[in-house]
């Protein structure tokens, strides 16, 4: 009988814990047909990956068959397999299956389960449970499936006093008043949620690095090697977030300038040490010279001097070195009209494009600003032609309502993979480029900034839980489909009533849309309240130092970034997007004011004047939240109580604070514009 | 010889730390008409306090006139004694003085200095002291000073784990990390600090009363013990902030309830318990249903219950009970326009007039919001005719500049205690009342919140010092003159220059009125960050639960509290006030927003519009900023280096400061309006 370490993994009774990996038996007939074909588990090879990927088999059929197989041979059965080694598979099938990838093949005695590699195994295992919980019939499993990206990484904002920064899901999993929790159970049962979606890599702290972090490197390295090995199990590739001044910190050095050799010996034989204790380490993920984080800048050095320097110690180990592209003036005067933080990362990094080494890789984020509900891609992506880029996104809720509110973010996601830069004519898509397709790139990829911590559900909101799960899908499958998604992850995770499905499936959709509605209108983001950036202030970010304004006044609002009158960032983009973007015609209209300084009165293409559309849209927002909370209840019985009620407490918050957005944005540009509300609503 | 303890009081040699004791030597001629006066010091009888006075009026003839008098006899010399020890005084003469009271009067061999009690012979040696200091004629130095108020208070807001709620002077000088630090020294000398201006009472922590700090009064009583003895020895009476819930956390009960048996018993046996250790415990401050802190609503009670509840324990002991009436809904709705804040307190307590024990004083905020730069006398004043009543005033700047800011605050405190309720007819002042000489009260007098920290010069900004002096100054003496206070501070502080007296008087008069120009203007208040209060946010409280609007909109600002279309906050006081606040014209034009709703284009008494008013005082208020500085310049090396340095960087950031707060407001409402600044300056 094969092992599935029952007491190491798996079923907590705890639907909310166990997420999307929360098995239910499925029913006769098809179960009939699932049993013939899985009695016996035939694994050849061993390996910690592979072991992983026999248990979860081994659990996945007891929890969702009521079987436990047998140990095989021969071809009756599933057999779990490299490509390389198995003869149930032609050559030619064999050579679709790429690093990572997986095929699964039905044949009339069971299945093959074949990885190019053992993560390959592995994530086929995960596709397999999946589909067989999905009611898959078995000759429509069958499939090829390579990662789209080849870096999928989640990094997390985690400190080591316990608190993560921006993590609305409780403390740490990681960390405690500066130790290492080192609960093997929970670590373990996060690395099976990653791997079961496909993410290979992982950052465990904070991008922040504080005296304390600094210390991982150094006095903590134990600890790290035992996180690494429980990472390691299951396919995911530990990195760390580093103190850029660590030479000054933990060596004792009178600096870190990148050019001086001391400081660079220092890194070669800091790095030699890591390595022997971690030899599969993936790397360092650096933010410098950001928000007042120390960097090569201080030494009169360029982002590449600073980067090469660390890749330089990491490259005879295979480390890779993930810089952060989040760099711009964080003490701006709002009273500068030219200074444009949409500028910032551009100018920044676009004159050192070809001039990092190749294990350098820019970690750049989806917008130029910072994560709001809307914003243009950033124009770096397809700016840079000759640079390792990583795609960073941010799961984590901070500006979309801090997994209070419901805000499915695959949508959004996917117009950021989808969007076409024209760097190379048109289809020039995001996906492509972080994808490795469109310029030649040794490393690349998609990372985001996770949102789970140590609530019982991992990630606050339970319906917080299918961006995680869709995160890490959509990474691996770009091409996925957002409705699609959104009713796999329903269906594993609150089992086949049609109506669950429907109703929540209309919950996430209109989400984010919802989102977009009653915060801050039509791509000028922000009007949060500062520092923790939950709840509506229009003002709140307008007289700061950010860089982040609406410039609203009492006849228009918005940003002029065109090129002809404004800060010109519309002229970052190639002249496709470029003229779009110039011009208030043709600007995409959620977009409006980022790119463009409007007048109230002005008439969209709906035939509404701007404010109206102001008013419009957060009241329909408000009315949207409403009508999830109206929607939920009719799920009563359908699903737990604990869930249900779980979800419902959320969503009252989400109507209430709605209803508080739709007022304070309402009543701030009523009162500023005093054009009433045509419908007559009322505004405070 | 006299003993003055040089060990344990006095001179340090830094004059930051010394503040207005900072002695300096006299010189001729009158320096040689002093020594002849003060070859002896007799004194007649022996206490701590008096003990004090002995060695303060060693110490200071020491520093001032080089001599350390002989112990002397008969009437040769200086002579503390009690009034009623005396002949040296008429009958008729010893029946001027008060309690607390002093009589200094010169005779052909020196000096008598007699006060009603012990505490009166120390005033009256501090007040010898400064007379010297201040060169003046001996015969000119006869008086009889009693004081103006019975309960001079200074509250500390510090809490247990050292930090000073509002407080902008560095730590505290009680707490660190969860215990006494016992700097004997240090408090000693702070105790000398409140003596010399008349202080004689002290709560030493915040009316927030947490979870450690509730323990107090119990764990940490023998702590409590020791900074008594310190503050006895300066006839200052120690009282403590309690946590109204102490009978659950420390007695383990199920309630609070003021009315239950069980509640009122653990309240008399644990006063037995406190006063067994500190005999001359002046009493507990009570904090209680004011923003979210324990208090008798919670069991159906009113605040009369719950403090006369106290009062009874405390009641066979002497104690007293000080409830503080900041009572108010810290989570009203914005959209709300008929609950108001102002009316808060009022609408609590009035009903209550006359329901509370004699042995219960409540302690009322001189504003009906929360100390902001300018707002109308709280209507209580006048309002209440048969309770006990002490004034709360804040010389911690929370929002008047956080002590980066000069703001002398004298002027302010003496339009409050001149303001005239009309409760008994013209003249019935604010004073009158607080000093028990319109309505009988058996304990009134002033509190306020203290500017003071470990900051080697205590308050921060040197010259916020002044604002600790003028406080004990003023309400000791409310009739003195802001003028002559300051010119007096500035000599004791800085020394005999005219120069220097002339600019920092400059300084300090116009520091009030300049910090009102470039704030919030007439009287509406807050605009400023939410939580820190530092720095300008017009809208920062405009959206709050915090009931602190100004109600801005494109047409008009301000506050309709008037009885025929308002909050009716107008008509909580009495006639004569209540028609001038009621009537937009009549209105007193500093407080007009506070209680009108008026038009941009109003014209005030100047001619000037409303919002043309506050373009120029905006302007004007950050002109002022830079004057203070430039003036400031100009003492370089009539006062020490040191010192110089420390206001001069103070000044610079005020300077920054107020040109922010001057082109928030103004491009704020320049948006808003869209009207332009009739003379064409800069506004964003």
């Amino acid at each position: 009988m094969l092992s599935k370490n029952l007491t190491e993994i798996g079923k907590e009774g705890n639907p909310a814990y166990e997420c999307w990996l929360n098995y239910r038996p499925v029913e006769a007939p098809i179960a009939e047909a699932y049993k013939a074909l899985c009695r016996f588990v035939h694994v050849s090879g061993s390996s910690p990956v592979l072991n992983s990927a026999a248990s979860e088999l081994a659990l996945g059929l007891e929890s969702i068959l009521g079987i436990l197989p047998e140990k095989g041979q021969g071809y009756d059965g599933i057999t779990l397999t490299t490509a390389e080694k198995t003869d149930l598979l032609t050559p030619s099938e064999k050579d679709q299956i790429l690093p990572e990838g997986f095929m699964i093949r039905h044949h009339p005695q069971g299945f093959v389960i074949a990885g190019k590699d053992d993560r390959g195994i592995l994530y086929g295992v995960f596709a397999f449970l999946r589909l067989l919980q999905l009611k898959t019939a078995p000759e429509a499993m069958n499939r090829v499936e390579n990662p789209a990206n080849m870096l999928r990484m989640v990094n997390h904002w985690d400190n080591i006093d316990g608190s993560v920064e921006r993590g609305y899901a409780g403390k740490s999993i990681y960390f405690r008043n500066n130790q290492f929790i080192m609960d093997v159970k929970r670590l373990r049962d996060y690395a099976r949620l990653l791997a079961s979606v496909g993410i290979n890599a992982v950052v465990i702290n904070n991008v922040n690095v504080h005296y304390h972090e600094t210390l991982l490197i150094d006095r903590y390295l134990p600890d790290v090697v035992k996180v690494a090995e429980i990472f390691r199990l299951y396919g995911v590739t530990l990195y760390l977030s580093i103190n850029y001044s660590s030479p000054i910190q933990l060596g004792g050095l009178d600096n870190a300038d990148p050019l001086d050799p001391t400081v660079q010996a220092w890194w070669c034989e800091k790095a030699r040490q890591i390595y022997q204790q971690i030899p599969d380490l993936g790397g360092f993920l650096v933010k410098a010279d950001s928000e007042n984080r120390p960097g090569p800048f201080t030494y009169g050095r360029n982002h590449a001097d600073g980067a090469n320097m660390l890749a330089k110690a990491l490259e005879p180990f295979g480390g890779i070195v993930i810089w952060r592209c989040f760099v711009y003036n964080c003490r701006q005067d709002w009273r500068d009209r030219v200074t444009d933080r949409a500028n910032a990362a551009y100018d920044n990094f676009m004159p050192l494009d070809g001039k990092f080494m190749d294990n350098v890789v820019l970690q750049i984020k989806n917008g130029p600003m910072d994560f709001q509900v809307r914003e243009p891609v950033s124009p770096l992506f397809g700016g840079l032609r000759h640079t390792n880029q990583v795609l960073e996104l941010q799961i984590t809720q901070e500006y979309t309502g801090q997994q209070k509110h419901v805000c499915y973010l695959i949508p959004m996601w996917k117009e950021v993979l989808d969007f076409d830069t024209h760097a190379d004519g048109s289809g020039s898509t995001v996906k492509k480029i972080v994808g490795g397709k469109l310029f030649p790139q040794k490393y690349c990829g998609v990372a985001a900034v996770s949102n789970i911590g140590d609530d019982m559900n991992w990630t606050g909101h339970i319906l917080a839980q299918a961006n995680l799960y869709g995160y890490g899908r959509l990474i691996w499958d770009t091409s996925i489909d957002s409705t699609a998604l959104a009713e796999e992850w329903i269906r594993l995770t609150f089992g086949e009533s049609q109506k669950v499905k429907q109703i929540i499936t209309e919950i996430l959709m209109n989400s984010w849309p919802a989102y977009e509605n009653y915060t801050s209108p039509l791509g000028i983001g922000w009007m949060v309240n500062p520092n923790h950036h939950y709840g509506p202030s229009v003002d709140g970010y307008e007289y700061s130092a950010w860089g982040t304004y609406h410039r609203a006044d009492r006849f228009g609002i918005g940003v002029d970034r065109t090129v002809q009158n404004g800060t010109g960032n519309a002229g970052r983009y190639y002249p496709e997007n470029a003229q779009r973007y110039n011009s208030m015609e043709n600007c995409p209209e959620e977009l409006l004011l980022f790119f463009h300084h409007v007048s109230y009165d002005y008439r969209l293409k709906s035939g509404k004047t701007l404010i109206q559309h102001i008013y419009d849209t957060h009241f329909e927002g408000a009315r949207q939240a409403e009508q999830f909370k109206a929607q939920w209840l009719e799920l009563k019985g359908l699903i737990d109580e604990e869930r249900f009620e779980h979800v419902l407490a959320r969503l009252e918050i989400q109507v209430k604070d709605a209803a508080e957005w739709r007022d304070v944005v309402n009543s701030y540009f009523f009162r500023k514009t005093g054009i009433p509300d045509e419908k007559g609503r009322k505004i405070f």
